[in-house]
């Protein structure tokens, strides 16, 4: 029997296991789409206790930090709101989230959160109900006088060389400015553009959203759909002058209706009047809208990523206390593999589809979007059209592994840009740890089943091309 | 290699065949959803021969009976209908079937046959050819007069604590009083409320049942939707003073279409005058009443199981020829799972949402079914809603452990009610025991390779939990 | 560690080995579906090069011929086009898929074309850059020389019993007439009837292949939906007296809208007029024009293959470079389960449903198939409807476990007729090789797993038969 999550954690055989350690185990890591803040990082902040990284609280404005995969796990434990997100003492968060975290064998929670302990904190026993309040506090302290545990200590001591944050188009990119202007960060931190604002017309704000967006350009208003394509491509200059290396799309589904440019414009205007959209008049604006972003990306060197089928908010009572972003998103069931070829088709005939990472959270469209980029693939570079990470509620050890079948079987896998965390949490990069171990241990499987050559050299490229080198070529880092 | 089905079936590691041996294998069992017949337990009925309780026959009103899985076995063999439902020789159906079953490496009808060989009647070698013809004899010989293979002999042998049969709301429950009168039996059995034919609006029958339902509480009929739902309600309170815990949907699809109550009144009047409805109509009437039977659930503390994405009776000329329930169902392939949230979302706005079990017959509905299920956790207890193990077509060691494998990944295992039989047979409590060494693999394989700690404690609380006490908890037994 | 591609490549337990070698290995092989040329056969093709052969070229006429798996490989790993369809030096597109495959890992490109070397040319290192050139002029010397790769040595070498090739209904079947006359030739060489063109009602082409269908059959035009059910009646008999067993049928979906003939008519004058059709329309001729094959088929003992879920040509600047079949397919996304339920009831009713082989492109479908055969199998032969073997984007180890799996689990494994190539290549009959190895693994690990019993006359049983004697039996060989 192996130690639990020990040295060779996950590494079922012992290839996998000499190549992690030789080849993947200490590579910098490129973490190119991520939620965490850039004004965090300039300031270098510390934390108060482990509660209130892992399980967050409330902002002074009302809304809710913190990770909603563990705020899931706490309520699906029967815990109350009060100490899920409520104000509840932190220990007492902390005791009853340990006490969820013991009943979820097989959840990945229990090796990102063990993993965190480890690699952060030193600690190696699991944590349990018997030993939370030990580790609550032994945390606590190295949280507060740790210098390797300021947010800049973490992306240090986590090898990470560059951090694609997720910003909104209007957004002044000022903390990116301090960082890039601050010699003594030695690792990249770029802004990547997530327009969704700009795309989602038939949603609440969207006018409101089209003023601030006409601000960051100069302009009291943004009369026309073309008065939108110009901001954005001005807005996505700038962010490319800020390092931006890549976009970021959150869709419900892909659609693809193309119109002539008066026909969105009457659709924007109606939207801007106030006036419910129909589901086609919203499609056609946002099939304007994407195809300009994609031939605008395409020019600048920017990749395109595209996450779709999640469903968002589907507690409504939940959703009307605590808002957006606090566990009540699930997976979509959508058809739109055949919208997203044609989507990709129209550009490809303009010569304009850009390098491209297609997510999907429904795992049955790995082999349909890993067939579909075959289709798309040129000698622009090797791998100009991936198959996203396994992603949110894929991000299992069962997800990562169907993703990476999925896409070794149907593409290259060699050219596989890899792991990324959409996390929260300065902690989360143990989760490229996790991944290159399942990475390996397959691999390692594979050559000692006979099934590809123990070939040091290839083996060793494509390790090192999966954990660091493609991402960095594919991000031009 | 180890011994065919021997003590340490399907436990391909040392942990879980000792968790399986120490903690699983003698544990009671809660059969919470089945088809067995409480007439047959009440008069403690015994069987003519094997040949009969698998193959099963013609009722006297020209139905069938039998296990319509081994029946679709044999036609896949080109088995005359004679040997299967009709009136062949007992024995040569066994031997037909026999026969087909050698060929069946990989199902689980190779399981289940041998392990009620096994367990009931001590036959340890595997069933083929050339003994079946000595095991026919052997089983008949013991089934007309081993006491311990009466039906309640069988029910006791199997170590069962609780069986929720399947009963129309308009049923008189005199079997399960006269049960609950005995104080010989020492087992629970209680009636589960299955109001599909009061919900099944479009379907033949719907006037008569409608009949039949206003006569159960003392009326001539009933005029309104009003009515259909107060007399529904009149029936979850006589099956709840009859100790009924749990309630059970049989849907093609989950629907959700609110409407006005005049507007379900409109349809209903519709529907009882003969003439064809909508689509669209059918799905107002279904969502109002499945919204009342939800809130009247929550309000008696009533689960709700759901089973969904069966398309029936496929094969028109068989149905024409032997009726519902003869082998020819399929899975169906839907996309409601919005719809599914939307209702649930409702019935938790009104805080009236029932503790659910959801059953999808297609697998690919297991993540999505995890997931959205984390959206509607709460405080009223540890996993309130529960994905529904695997069932029916998905009730093999494969759907098992891909059901477990999702259910673990997104939510906590650990909460899980498990295995029920859905059975129409009293033999195949197997099954759970089938079910538990799946269980115990899967968690030993995960202790084995670092990825739980072997904390003899908490590995005890979550089988122990799995294999009894959470639906004991559950359930209230 | 176990050898690259050994003598037990893919067996990874004792058991399978055995029985791999003892009874799977040499026994001739069944290729029911591909899509080699008769004229080939008969007048005994030799290749010039391994490039030619793998890699393939253009036409006189314009069109491409080759593998468009290893182009898609090469694509994605940005290889220019000239080097992949274009007239770049042989060695060169050699040298540059070379590349792309050693990226390839967990690729079933890299096991087939490494088994093909091994096979044909007795080169057993792995193939990488270093010894390219190498084994590039030690294949293309054997192929210029060695009396055993022609076209026909290769069959011989392969141990070919019977291959299906795909023809057009209005196809002369000249070659196969040689073929038949040829004494030389010990293998069975028949036509497979692929009636798509007269199916496809709205594709570019339509009415030019009415009249080639109707000059098949000596007339000048066919007038009628009548016409042409009696043309493609008066071809199926034609190739039935050419040895043909077996139909194929790639839909994009399958449909079932039953008309009235008339109305089928009128929706054929409107194609043959080149006005545009709704898809209702289209699906009513379709519906029309596959019942009356399949009654045809029925009586003629002919097995109706239906191949669907591919979305074609997705890539339109490609296609209009290219044309189709040249690696821009992908897997499309469908809902049709419950309409193939409709078409085969209905024609069960009829008492007309013929033997099936149903393959889907998507590997959700494995489930569906499998469950709704059952439905339909019958007494006219054990099997009668199979579910399809795993098919071009599904063709790899993980893809055939899958569908092996889904089919034991479902239904009689030992019915299952086994592999096809579906190929354009002759080297590709190590295909089989590879199923074979993947099915005993699978077999060798159930019993090694105790989950059947390790009875030698059962194993062998179900193993010969799935590697040939099903297929044997069931295309009447």
């Amino acid at each position: 029997m192996k130690e639990f999550m020990g040295p060779d954690f996950m590494l079922r055989n012992e290839i996998g296991a000499r190549l992690f350690h030789q080849y993947a185990e200490n590579l910098p890591l490129v973490d190119y789409h991520c939620h965490i803040s850039p004004k965090e990082i300039f300031e270098d902040r510390r934390f108060n206790s482990i509660s209130e990284v892992w399980l967050g609280g409330r902002n002074a404005d009302g809304t809710y930090f913190g990770d909603h995969y563990k705020w899931r796990l706490m309520r699906s434990n029967g815990v109350p709101e009060e100490l899920v997100t409520g104000g509840a003492d932190p220990f007492d968060k902390f005791r009853a989230f340990t006490e969820a975290l013991e009943l979820s064998i097989g959840n990945p929670m229990v090796h990102w959160c063990n993993l965190e302990l480890r690699k952060y904190f030193g600690v190696t026993e699991p944590l349990t109900l018997k030993n939370c309040r030990e580790i609550y506090d032994h945390c606590n302290e190295l949280l507060r006088n740790d210098p390797e545990l300021s947010v800049r200590g973490i992306i240090r001591k986590s090898g990470v060389a560059y951090i694609g944050t997720t910003d909104d188009p209007a957004d002044t990119l000022e903390w990116h400015e301090k960082i890039a202007a601050d010699p003594s960060i030695d690792f990249l931190v770029c802004p990547s553009f997530r327009p969704d604002k700009a795309v989602n017309i038939a949603k609440k704000g969207f006018s409101e959203y089209m003023k601030k967006l006409a601000a960051s350009v100069g302009k009291a208003s943004l009369g026309s759909v073309q008065d939108v394509m110009d901001a954005l491509s001005d807005r996505i200059r700038f962010f490319k002058e800020h390092g931006c290396r890549a976009s970021d799309h959150g869709l419900d589904y892909v659609m693809y209706r193309p119109c002539a440019l008066e026909e969105a414009d009457a659709v924007y205007r109606k939207a801007l009047s106030g006036a419910q959209l129909t589901t086609e008049e919203a499609e056609k604006y946002q099939t304007t809208i994407l195809m300009h972003l994609a031939r605008t990306y395409h020019e600048n060197g920017i990749v395109m990523e595209i996450h779709y089928s999640c469903r968002r908010d589907n507690n409504e009572r939940m959703f009307a206390l605590e808002g957006p972003d606090t566990g009540f998103d699930t997976i979509a069931q959508n058809s739109c593999i055949a919208d997203l070829s044609r989507f990709m088709s129209a550009l490809d005939m303009e010569k304009h589809l850009p390098q491209m990472i297609l997510f999907s959270l429904d795992s049955t469209d790995f082999d349909r979007i890993g067939a579909l980029m075959g289709c798309f693939q040129n000698d622009e570079m090797p791998g100009k059209i991936q198959m996203g990470a396994a992603w949110w509620f894929l991000d299992t050890k069962d997800g990562m592994e169907a993703q990476m079948r999925s896409l070794a079987r149907l593409g290259i896998f060699g050219n596989f840009v890899g792991m990324l965390t959409d996390s929260r949490s300065f902690l989360s990069y143990t989760r490229h740890d996790y991944f290159r171990r399942i990475l390996c241990n397959m691999i390692g499987d594979w050559v000692e089943n006979g099934e590809y050559p123990e070939d040091e050299e290839a083996l060793k490229k494509i390790i090192e091309g999966i954990c660091f080198r493609n991402a960095e070529r594919y991000f031009r880092i």
